[in-house]
């Protein structure tokens, strides 16, 4: 039997890797394994007064999120929750400050479901401690979790512009069948069996980057951007190996 | 006694390490253990049918090779070898596809000296071994040997901007010495016990860099110049694993 493949969360990058995917199940090799309707699920939003999942579904354009880009017309988008509850796979792109909104899929999403995060960050606890959206997931669905991560920008990889991700990944199934998914001729995927270290590094390069836009906005040169790249990525490892002493890319 | 510097190589590079040095021996902190007066020492050159070593020492600036900087007045240009005698620290700035005529210098460097080269790229042997251009000095000269490499832009940093070197050292005394040379306010030095690691990474880096300019000029997004990064830094990785497997860095 094919697996239903589906995407929490219409945004930027949820809309993108809906495209992705449903491009990538319609390749012959692909094919045979998952079902050829992908569902893009998102929280009711007008846009224009229309709402959005209509827009999607009559236009084949997220006009919100992903304007200008063409999706393709076996993604489907709703807001129904329940639609959740046949899906094998889904991709978790919801962003990082709404992620508890998830806990409303609770007794939705099967047990034996593959959820891959692309939700970038991770919970701090109040002692200190850090808890991975990975392990979030984990905790609150009892179900295999992957990672995506990469240095993507949406509307590039959604242009086909050549582009790569790295999962995370524990066990050989959820890391196959997610590559299969995910990996395409234009988006190359890497795999790594090391979840924190995929999530983390994933999550922290955002604050480098920030830092480099700070140094260019401010007028300073190439060096002193990659002096901050330098130093950025050393702290990423550090902080690694302070919180996950066990993780590969320490 | 003070120390003697000095810079072998009027280049792009040599010139601005020269400036750089130069300015750092007047600092008061330093200024106990240098003497104020810092060779550069270069080749025979012509610009504008006059000799290069006469435009530096009269108007203090490199018109060939650094235009529009001006170099401090303790800063003394020569193409005379014997002067290099009396260096006790000497920064080798030769281009890469010169380094062998740095054995015109034989018999005339002084055995106690300090060289921090600076050249990027190794001596492929006809094995397929390499030679590190640190080891080929150290064994032309028998004298300890620095490295200092970056990701720096010699005309960003003859002008002040914000960079960051790193030495690559093998014992105490020459790096103390290298640091307190090289280290300013704008130009921050990291030193790292690992020879090989800082002078292979800040050769091979090259290679990348070419890689994502190659891109950038093709016409394709920041996604792929990130993916040719990283991918970049993996190969690095194993390339210092296979030559250098003993390195930290790897």
């Amino acid at each position: 039997m094919k697996l239903k493949v589906g995407v929490i969360g219409t945004g930027n990058w949820g809309t993108t890797l809906g495209l992705l995917v449903a491009n990538n199940v319609k390749r012959p090799n692909v094919a045979k394994y998952f079902e050829e309707k992908v569902t893009l699920w998102g929280i009711e939003e007008y846009h224009s007064n229309e709402l959005l999942s209509t827009i999607i579904n009559l236009e084949h354009v997220n006009k919100k999120y992903l304007s200008g880009i063409r999706l393709p017309e076996n993604l489907f988008c709703t807001s129904e929750i329940s639609v959740c509850a046949d899906l094998d796979i889904i991709i978790v792109a919801m962003p990082h400050q709404f992620i508890k909104k998830i806990e409303d899929f609770k007794g939705i999403i099967k047990r034996n479901c593959i959820l891959i995060s692309v939700v970038k960050g991770f919970i701090d606890n109040p002692d200190k401690s850090i808890t991975l959206i990975s392990t979030y997931l984990k905790n609150t669905f009892k179900c295999k979790v992957c990672v995506l991560m990469g240095a993507n920008i949406a509307t590039e990889v959604a242009k086909g512009s050549v582009c790569e991700g790295t999962l995370g990944y524990e066990d050989e199934e959820s890391k196959e069948l997610s590559y299969l998914l995910l990996n395409s001729y234009n988006y190359r995927v890497t795999c790594v069996k090391d979840i924190p270290g995929v999530e983390l590094v994933g999550s922290l390069k955002n604050i480098v980057a920030l830092g480099c836009g700070l140094v260019e906005g401010l007028g300073y040169t190439g060096n002193t951007k990659v002096a901050i790249m330098r130093n950025g990525l050393m702290e990423i490892r550090k902080f690694l190996k302070y919180f996950y002493a066990e993780s590969d890319s320490r």
